[in-house]
């Protein structure tokens, strides 16, 4: 028999084990029905409870204000780049947006598609191995809103601290790969976005939570479907939704319930991400933390080892023993550990035996 | 132990049950790698694979010429609605659109947020029970396309013949209700358009045809996940797409090829259909066919019963007679039995056994 696999894959990322066992075992029969969920209308009783239990879900974890939006957007934090844009910046003004790498650069680039963009701040100069001091940036209290990506999946980078301008910026983020993963106060973002891929679910749709002032400031004549507020007025329900992946949140948001909530996943993900580190820091230069230390992510772990050939021989003898996805991203190459929600700590404390063993095997 | 269950949904509807069993098996273990696919980043080459194999089994069931684009965007034919206007309509200019119901209406709402939109021809005077005549339609040489619905569900309309003015004017169709159903000569076609949830797999994604020229003609500065070209440059990777949706439609594309391809399929929905209005009109006005004959759906057979209570009353019945997805669109009540590609000839068998029973008992 094959050991259990552990899947370190960045994204689409490793569902809680209890959530794809339930979900394969209600796959052809939901509740006793004999049908698939997935093959019922989506104004059907049972796929209510499910849409429902899903947004109360989202709103009990991160303890949202009642007078926010939840909303369920089909497409990932791609399509948000665009569509939050349309919605939220002025034909005559402009946002602020932090460039901390790949993902933020993309925002940036779908945003300057529809209006004025201003780069306060920028990673670029040291490789984006760094989140840029956010007491040094200087802000435009005129910008429509500061648009920032808290985790950084290709660089392995977080912001641990977010800038806070009171209710002068409306603060825009997007957290794709590290929503749920930690306590936010959402009370002082004005919209927060994320793909479900990492930490919530399969890919094909987005979580968006948004301050209620924020949902009708459409600036354009936009088609229903580019509209916040049209998944305001209908509850997500204006079109069929992607059923599966709402069913799919709402079995993921149940498990981090289950685990206690948001607060107790963050404490496993400290030490999750701490042991691993600490790996890394002992290794005397055997291993080497692509992010400055301080700005370290807690989601996905980036490192090299001395060569090319070491990086290659450790992905490929990890994957034997059941150890998958730790490639880095197609751009930077090394070593990308993810250590989302759904990774258990005897994945990483199986990885880290491996990297000890690994290291006395190769230096 | 429970009847098998044959569900009539129109949307999102039954999948084959062939289908569902391979997902359902290899949900949290594809091939052997102990890795559920949804689990799989989106440039493995596993998913490459699969993405691949649906837009072969596409290109190959519809016979579609190379040079066409096939494209998977994720959210439904609503989403369609606006993204072909913002990329179709030019600023200056317009389009026709036939109206046969709440689907081309609200294809026709959206277009017109974007340009200008002529109705060359409209259903709404006979209560869309019928399609207009094709041969009466005065189509505009200058229009950038004409958009038409080619099946009805919530009427059980369907168009038996489609509008062709050769190259004057590209043809755009909306085919979520019968796409797959019934082979279609695609060259005649600017455009095809489907949402996946009747014939094609689950929610949550389109599949969308394109003629080449008409692939960059994009007559706006639009984000690049709102243009055509972007999925043509990008191979249907320019992010992550949905994966489940690609991998279900990988699979129910293959169930049709096993199934002897779309022109068998076709066959066996004449048989399904032909039966079923037989059942009605043999039943001397106890069963009242919605649509005027000659323009009755293949795919969605809507009828009426002599009152709303024996309505109610067959639908519960047949209900429990594992009989389910019943109720006509909450727009017009009523029975509707979609019967689409998954529906097997036994199921429709089974329905009018039933109807035979229910009529002796009721009238």
């Amino acid at each position: 028999m094959l050991h259990k696999v552990f899947n370190f894959c960045a994204g689409p990322a490793a569902m809680p084990r209890e959530v794809m066992y339930k979900a394969q075992q209600e796959f052809r029969n939901y509740q006793g029905t004999q049908v698939s969920l997935l093959e019922m209308s989506h104004r059907s009783n049972l796929f209510d409870e499910v849409i429902k239990k899903a947004e109360a879900n989202v709103r009990f974890l991160m303890d949202i204000p009642d007078d926010y939006g939840v909303f369920f957007i089909q497409g990932g934090a791609s399509f948000q780049f665009a569509m939050l844009a349309m919605n939220l910046l002025p034909p005559i003004g402009k946002a602020d947006y932090i460039d901390t790498g790949r993902w933020s650069q993309k925002a940036i680039e779908q945003a300057e598609l529809i209006g004025k963009v201003n780069v306060i701040a920028s990673g670029k100069d040291v490789g984006y191995t760094a989140i840029p001091e956010v007491d040094d940036m200087i802000i435009d209290p005129g910008a429509a809103y500061l648009h920032f990506t808290s985790n950084n999946t290709v660089y392995g980078t977080q912001f641990h601290e977010f800038p806070d301008y009171g209710n002068n910026v409306p603060l825009v983020c997007d957290m794709s790969s590290d929503i749920m993963s930690r306590e936010v106060d959402v009370e002082k973002f004005a919209m927060i976005y994320a793909g479900l891929q990492k930490n919530l679910g399969p890919s094909g749709m987005s979580l968006v939570i948004m301050r209620p002032d924020m949902i009708e400031k459409s600036y354009r004549v936009l088609p229903d479907l580019l509209k916040y507020s049209t998944y305001d007025h209908n509850h997500n329900l204006y079109n069929t939704p992607n059923s599966f992946a709402v069913y799919m949140l709402s079995l993921v948001t149940e498990w981090i319930r289950e685990q206690g909530g948001v607060g107790i996943v963050e404490r496993i993900n400290d030490v999750k991400s701490e042991i691993l580190y600490e790996e890394i820091d002992k290794s005397e230069g055997f291993y080497n933390g692509f992010a400055f230390a301080p700005d370290r992510s807690r989601m996905n772990v980036c490192f090299n080892l001395p060569t090319q050939e070491l990086n290659q021989k450790f992905i490929s003898e990890a994957a034997e023993k059941g150890m998958v996805g730790l490639a880095g991203h197609r751009s930077v190459g090394g070593i990308r550990a993810s250590i989302y929600n759904a990774m258990p700590l005897k994945g990483v404390s199986r990885l880290i035996d491996f990297m000890s063993e690994f290291k006395k095997h190769n230096s």
